[in-house]
């Protein structure tokens, strides 16, 4: 049993069953191992951005991680961004880094570079492997970093003679149990105390508190104690639909969340980092908190957040029955007719047609101003979202959702712009026969750039400033694009057209692409 | 004045006048800029590693920077592999990351991350801007920094509150003249000696030694001394072809490369590195240098390789009228008739219909292996190579070179498995109308690793590491792809096919795409 063989066999064990790939040489013995070893499901990336995001999608839907196969420091390059969101979504992560030979390093062959420094930049947990006798228990030690609350990039750098060299045999480490840290009583007595103190009062959920337990107890939590319940701006994983505890969701602009937190005088933030502005803008403030307001941190580092809102939601509350808000069942109709299509017929149809426990990956944009509005009574279904704001998304993370949740449809809205970044990821869905419904939003243009030159108090745009947010000369053809890459495709270019290929794209098996030709918001 | 005003009128004043860009909200006032100040064109690039690609070929064609302008470390991340390139090839390069207002790092807002770490790993230069007075002397040190022999990425970090502030009027500050070192008279004699001693020797040229003046003197040296001249396996720019100096390249597998150096006492350096392999293999040296070949290195670090090798020509020769050994022009016949298309075909195609003066862009992998053959005795052309083992570069570095060469050819030799790392490329090169011929050798498959995986000595393949390796399934439409990006597009099968569409694509303004359906090699 060589280092490679042991290392999937220990990954595997440890419940790391996929792993979304680009190899290159260095990687050869990872690969051929693959077929010595059972256990490891290895999906063919064409981009290491494909592969990162789609680690990232899985490790947000399987609430464990997948493993990254990646090639030298080029390759951790090409996948840096969506590790970057990954990072931000604390989603649980094992990114292998293959690596020159450490005999080789020191003669600077062309692929050489610095990986240490570039993973340091996005990962919770590092370590460079130095021996095949202790790959089993790096690969163990990875798992465990990655999946301590709340979730982490764990890189494994993996020199080349580390994998092929022979290590010892014998059974593959056990993974120990996750320790769970929880707040301290003190903590959840004064966020208590500051929900039901008769101030206005809010708590804003993040992180696993979006979802299953944790949402329902932040629902009991606000619907007894009367504190309004938000939630990020860009959740990881949102639960939502009719009977999910309802949550606001902060704005990305900085006025509209400024708006929403305004006269709060407690802020308890579970899960989730104070709220600042995404970008500074000249002459406005960054920390979004207002004057006069107290924020209280129930959970920091790895203290379970599931829990200590069970906590705060038996103090604020005598029952567990106790019902939080949600929204009724109700489903917008789904447009028709020859009007030509916009982004909120889009959305409407989308809430009108979305199957239950559909899995949405978010990276609209300024297309997506109606979604949430629209889909808010369809069946419950979860929300993925732009975590750190490192667009080329959508698509990868769509992927690894999809392969992580067979039998559900996962539904990617994605802006044209962005779906550029990482468009191969469509490939990957027709190899593996994914159930992915992609809706490009054909605005033509970096549409939130188009907003944000105006919003930075740029001067009034010129002709050379507006060609570098413009996407059209040439048009970009989806259709053709997606084909390319064997995902069925069509155009719709009016709000009839948009609900039939929606209904078509939605009941087909693997994946399907519609290009919504759409004008640009405002 | 603000700071993005003063920037880009210091940049366009030293020189720098392409700035190959995909910016977003931090870079806002960067953009509304070029159209206040004068004298800078923007390409914008649907994807960072195409900009820094671009910028790459710019630089290896242009002999001058152009600028980058990328969003954040996550833009940063994506343009990273071809920055490594970059690097590796020695492009001036002037690399302009965006980052947050200085005063909204603290907040750790979403697209935080550490920008100076990831830059560091392929900067020579890095300098964070923390002041709109001190911009335009920042912008003329990084032009310098990049110029400077034998050429670097110089990355200036723009935070934004930096180029919206106001910066001073005042002339743009001149770009010093550039300092050449030149290499010690007796390093000169050392490498005479070496070289005419009578004992087996190559003189071994790359970077500036592989084109113009540099190349000229080399084949000199060979002619009168009778040392081999030999090249660097992946030079940044080679110039070749009938009535230009020949040069042999050293092989990528190192058992080719170690036949090629075997019996050399002395190997005398002029701008390579010493040889190594590029990967390391189970039981093979990494090391190419033979045992007994002393190695004399002829220039070091900013000395002047093209005045050294002048130096050096003279020491050797009595004349500078001696002849190098040049090709005779000749051509291959144009391959015709329904055989099926082979990538030997394909390589006497391009050799029996290159243009004079086209600038080749060489990212065949496994499927060049005849194109230097082919090409040999055609008219005089440049060879762009993959500099560094980054793929994904070929695309990019044809766009750039074609900004900088107008009326050249740039004839791009591309491996399918590459393409789809940077394929957005061909977008930039429909919007800017360039002349870019790419042809896709499509042979389905990632035809380097299944040899790599038999040079590593990995276990016969077996279905689950095959499936890595493959790229059918399902099969990739080119056609469909480049059209779909605005691109004009056709697919040869044949001999003839092949030919009459280089033939038309090669006359035709503008971009074009062949997809050149061929089997994988060996």
């Amino acid at each position: 049993m060589n280092g490679a063989q042991t290392l999937i066999r220990s990954l595997a064990h440890a419940g790391v069953e996929v792993c979304f790939g680009n190899p290159g040489t260095s990687e050869m013995h990872f690969v051929a191992a693959l077929d010595e070893v059972p256990g490891m499901r290895a999906a063919l990336c064409l981009f290491e951005g494909v592969a990162t995001g789609a680690a990232d999608g899985y490790g947000r839907m399987a609430g464990r991680p997948a493993a990254t196969l990646l090639h030298l420091g080029p390759g951790l390059g090409n996948g840096l961004a969506n590790l970057h969101n990954a990072r931000r979504a604390h989603t649980p992560l094992v990114n292998v880094v293959g690596d020159h030979a450490t005999y080789h390093k020191r003669l600077d062959a062309p692929l050489e570079s610095d990986i240490d420094a570039v993973a340091g930049s996005v990962s919770g947990w590092l370590r460079r492997a130095t021996d095949p006798g202790t790959l089993a228990r790096d690969a163990v030690e990875a798992v465990r970093a990655a999946t301590r609350a709340p979730g982490q990039v764990a890189t494994l750098v993996l020199p080349a003679d580390v994998s092929w060299s022979e290590a010892p045999t014998g059974p593959p480490p056990a993974l120990p149990p996750v320790e769970v840290t929880t707040a301290p009583d003190a903590t959840v007595e004064r966020a208590a105390a500051a929900l039901t103190g008769g101030e206005p009062a809010a708590l804003l959920v993040g992180g696993a508190a979006t979802r299953g337990e944790g949402l329902r107890a932040a629902g009991r939590i606000a619907a007894a104690s009367g504190a309004r319940l938000l939630c990020e701006t860009f959740p990881a994983r949102l639960e939502r639909g009719a009977g999910v505890p309802v949550v606001e969701r902060l704005a990305y602009l900085a006025e509209m969340a400024t708006g929403q937190l305004e006269g709060l005088r407690h802020l308890v933030l579970a899960g989730a980092a104070s709220p600042v502005s995404f970008f500074a803008y000249p002459g406005l403030p960054g920390d979004l908190v207002p004057d006069g307001c107290e924020v209280h941190v129930l959970t920091r580092g790895d203290e379970d957040v599931i829990s200590a809102l069970g906590h705060l939601s038996e103090r604020v509350a005598d029952t567990r029955e106790l019902k939080a808000a949600t929204p009724t069942a109700a489903r917008p109709a789904a447009p028709e007719g020859d009007a030509p299509l916009t982004s909120e017929a889009v959305a409407y149809a989308v809430g009108a047609l979305l199957p239950a426990d559909t899995v949405v990956v978010d990276e609209a944009n300024t297309s997506g101003l109606w979604l949430p509005g629209a889909t808010e009574g369809a069946p419950p279904h979860d929300w993925l979202t732009l975590t750190g704001g490192a667009i080329g998304q959508g698509l990868p993370v769509a992927t690894g959702a999809a392969v992580a949740c067979p039998g559900r449809r996962v539904l990617c809205l994605e802006a044209d712009g962005s779906a550029m970044y990482t468009l191969q990821a469509l490939w990957t869905q027709a190899r593996e026969g994914l159930d992915v419904t992609t809706v490009v939003f054909s605005n033509r243009s970096y549409a939130i750039l188009e907003m944000e030159l105006r919003r930075v108090g740029a001067a009034a745009a010129g002709p050379r400033a507006r060609d570098l947010l413009d996407l059209s000369r040439p048009d970009l053809d989806f259709v053709s694009l997606a084909r390319g890459m064997g995902v069925p495709a069509e155009r719709a270019r009016t709000a009839g057209e948009f609900t039939a290929a929606g209904r078509r794209a939605l009941a087909e098996p693997g994946p399907g692409l519609i290009e919504a030709v759409v004008p640009p918001i405002g």
